[in-house]
């Protein structure tokens, strides 16, 4: 099952490395990792995205609170949660095709942040669903490059049933 | 100096460990880092932010070349490049301060995606500066937790003079 961990760490040189470790000490595969500045600047939050069997991804969250620098860990999974990604996607664009691209671009409200005669740079935001949908759609034409932030995840503050 | 690095990487499950580990074990921090599917599925692209000194820098690109796994490294630092950075910021918000919250949040094209009677969850994108710019005008509101992805970034297709 897909696991979406959120880590609250002193911002400290080695705190990724032994994080992630963690996860590949066990084969595990940290699909998507974001890391940025969280509320205090002194900390970062890391927003990791796993999959694998639940029983073993409990015992590297435990394992994670143990971990000095690691103030606090949520699996976020089995909570209501809001999730965004942003994605830059460099794709083909010669002259015939530019307008279709456009198209797709608007229905997915993406921007155009970079152009030249043969390319087109897009700047795309959403749910991971999303972000693969229009990646799908651009694919066809020649997709030149591809950087995704991977998905930062907050909890929502009402947590209704589920 | 503040260097971006854009590393495309097989999908293996201890190359992080490794990557983090060769920044860490010079003492360098890593400042945000952003790992998602690149444009082949069976890579990632890998966006990472640090700072130091040059030529220490530049060892650590070379050293990252020979890791086995790594497909390819640019330092984009003295091309042209577009980068972006998304943020989730939950912020303490009484009836009395949510209009003078949106306001804020409507100025920097912000989205308000959760809301509850005392909070709302803005996402915000553009560069590290505007997200910096926006947190720093919600701070005083009380923010409650912030997410950021760190920046991803794609060399920019026409070269100029910079």
């Amino acid at each position: 099952m897909k696991h979406t961990i959120s880590l609250l760490v002193e911002n400290k040189s080695d705190a990724l490395q032994r994080i992630a470790g963690l996860f590949s000490g066990r084969g595990f595969n940290i699909d998507t990792i974001s890391v940025g500045r969280a509320e205090d600047p002194s900390h970062v939050r890391m927003t990791i995205v796993t999959h694998g069997e639940d029983r073993i991804i409990e015992q590297i969250t435990k394992q994670l609170h143990k971990l000095i620098d690691v103030v606090k860990v949520v699996d976020l999974t089995d909570m209501s949660f809001v999730n965004r990604e942003l994605a830059l996607i460099k794709v083909s664009a010669a002259e015939d095709v530019r307008a279709e691209i456009l198209q797709i671009v608007e229905v997915f409200r993406g921007k155009i942040i970079d152009i030249s005669p043969k390319t087109l740079t897009v700047e795309a935001t959403g749910s991971e669903d999303k972000v693969d949908a229009i990646i799908s759609m651009l694919r066809p034409y020649g997709l030149k490059e591809v950087a995704r932030t991977g998905r930062v995840a907050l909890k929502r503050e009402f947590q209704g049933e589920t």
